[in-house]
């Protein structure tokens, strides 16, 4: 039952650094505190080695990378790896330019990941160079349907055993595997496809689950992906009973993070192991 | 009618580059999500130009300008020039510092603007030079009135010959001109000054409108600024009804662009041309 | 009393110009516009003295310094001090990294401050360099007790002292001290540790608070943390009746800002002068 991996963030309340977009970044924040851990941001060179340091994992999410975070996001992951903390990558938009695709790769190449959270076709990106990334969002063409979701999953799998980390590629179905095991998770909501952040919360929120369950990383990521797409389900029932929006629907998704228990995740996941 | 410039927007789902500034945009990656567009943010020069290459118009906002951020602009801008994408300035706070004066008349000179949308003042530093900003809002001694509004108006029009673009002036009345026609907006609330982002936000689902409907870009242009104000009114009786206040009303206003059909919209705008 | 401090922002609406971290930018632009100032951002050296001398007071944040940031604040903080200015520090996480704590300690030693808020371990770090910050968190270690209260006062009128600024030490309880006089403040809730951006928030509107009442600094900035407080306090019992959690808690903690008035905060403050 995936309920103990969130009763352990809450008993432990890892501090988790983020070097993450602007865009959605107080979000992450705010997720992060809603599941019972704490954010500090940080990216300036200067100051990452140490922040990182002090903090129990690490997320990296590339959203608005620049010429002064990519450095950044090496030095962390560096420091991260030598200290044995958790380390999680978000592509965002792997195969939108050279620049996310290439500093995704470096990232892969220069510091050893715990977890990689993308859609399908930012982590095809990184695997095999194919993905059609639509922007941030995944192409159409590479949807997980029921034809494709056994090749995806061999795909996955294949690509946690070459990386070593657990691979999350989320979407309408979520798959979440280690190199021999994986979960095929159906919780969750299109309209968490209408808000902004929806990828980069849940990646925050891994980081601290994994922090929180460094002896079952696998399993402590399937809990967070449930746990996001419980809520989300949650959230879209408020959304509706309300007349409300997407902006709305983001606030209720924070709240249903905040106020979720063990029972409510174990009750509402849906998953299977293949 | 201006509802099918709407459901172009919800049929196309455009995908558009902001390059924007940190304070409003998350607000700007949802209010363009709730109108059934894609945002993407990215302002490395290393990335834009691809970037904005995938997309199909973009969003310059000076509103957190700095020295990294400026050549992403012109380099952005020209691209899209080039490939003959819809392209709109939010010249934030011209004539606050001479950094953003300046750099919104070098964006003038180096980049064919489809629209430039900004309040009294900040239009009026562009054009002539005297407008006299408080801070990010207009000042007072520029506000249109009755009395102004006449000559406004020809202003518009003749800025909008001058540079070939549309321009939308938006404030208590809003004004959107082409170079002979020119539509008068009275849709909106007070409540919209009342927080951060009303025009940031405006001006990215303008894009939206634009990039969706590339033959009509006056009437485009006029029906997203009536769709916000049109929401704006809706989130107003909202906040009220829940005795609520500011941070509300912008999830409000979200909400409420999220929901808006064609109908709500050609009942709800009230405009006339001149 | 209390109230007419807020009253006076609420008649001047002063311009606050920030120099503030990415994570909370949004918040503290709508705190700002609930209580009835108006905010600007803006951090580039190319511009931030002049945008500070068209405000009447500046709010430094070093909760994502960076290497072009600092800079920025040095400049603006100077410029303000020669017009005269109210300028106010929120050193967050200083203790956390060289950086920050060597970047709070030089913006004191170059910059004279009006106003220092912090938690109580960032305070302890500038003051005598052992605050242990957890992250941007206060230490447990450093918790204000009613124990330590009376020791924790006279520190933070000694502080005043060497730097002629006011200091707010929040926390549970709240102190708020000049060299010979202080308030301790028992207004807020627990739940406003649960989101980000509490701190900077009250930072941010003591900056209006301060600005808009510049004969009465101790008093304006014990009114801008009684009235943060009374709507922490406000706040949670909205939440709790609508079952939400700390998203919607941050949107009602805004909202209650904006339409306290003085009679309100007469009435909820709970502070005794010490």
């Amino acid at each position: 039952m995936l309920g103990k991996y969130l009763e352990n963030v809450r008993a432990k309340s890892p501090l988790i650094h983020n070097i993450t977009n602007y865009v959605t970044v107080n979000d992450c924040a705010n997720i992060l505190l809603a599941c019972g851990a704490s954010p500090i941001m940080s990216d300036d060179c200067g100051e990452v080695e140490e922040i990182t340091s002090i903090c129990g994992g690490l997320n990296i999410n590339i959203g608005t990378l620049n010429k002064d975070t990519i450095p950044a996001m090496l030095l962390a992951g560096k420091k991260a790896n030598e200290l044995g903390h958790p380390v999680i990558l978000d592509p965002v938009g792997a195969g939108a330019s050279k620049l996310r695709t290439e500093t995704a790769r470096r990232l892969l190449d220069e510091v050893r990941f715990t977890v990689i959270r993308g859609n399908i076709s930012e982590i095809k990106t990184l695997a095999v160079g194919t993905g059609s990334t639509k922007g941030v969002d995944a192409d159409v063409a590479d949807a997980v349907t029921v034809e494709t979701l056994d090749s995806v999953v061999a795909f996955a799998k294949e690509f946690s055993k070459k990386t070593g980390a657990v691979i999350a590629i989320t979407g309408a179905t979520d798959i979440v595997a280690g190199a021999e095991k994986a979960f095929v998770i159906t919780n969750g909501h299109p309209m968490m496809a209408r808000i902004t952040g929806s990828g980069c919360m849940l990646t925050a929120m891994t980081a601290a689950y994994i922090t929180a369950n460094p002896e079952n990383i696998l399993e402590a990521t399937a809990a967070a992906v449930c746990a996001m797409g419980v809520c989300g389900e949650k959230a879209y029932d408020t959304t509706v009973d309300k007349r409300a929006g997407n902006s709305s629907f983001r606030n209720y998704l924070i709240d249903k993070v905040c106020r979720l228990d063990s029972e409510d995740l174990d009750k509402g996941a849906r998953y299977r192991i293949v």
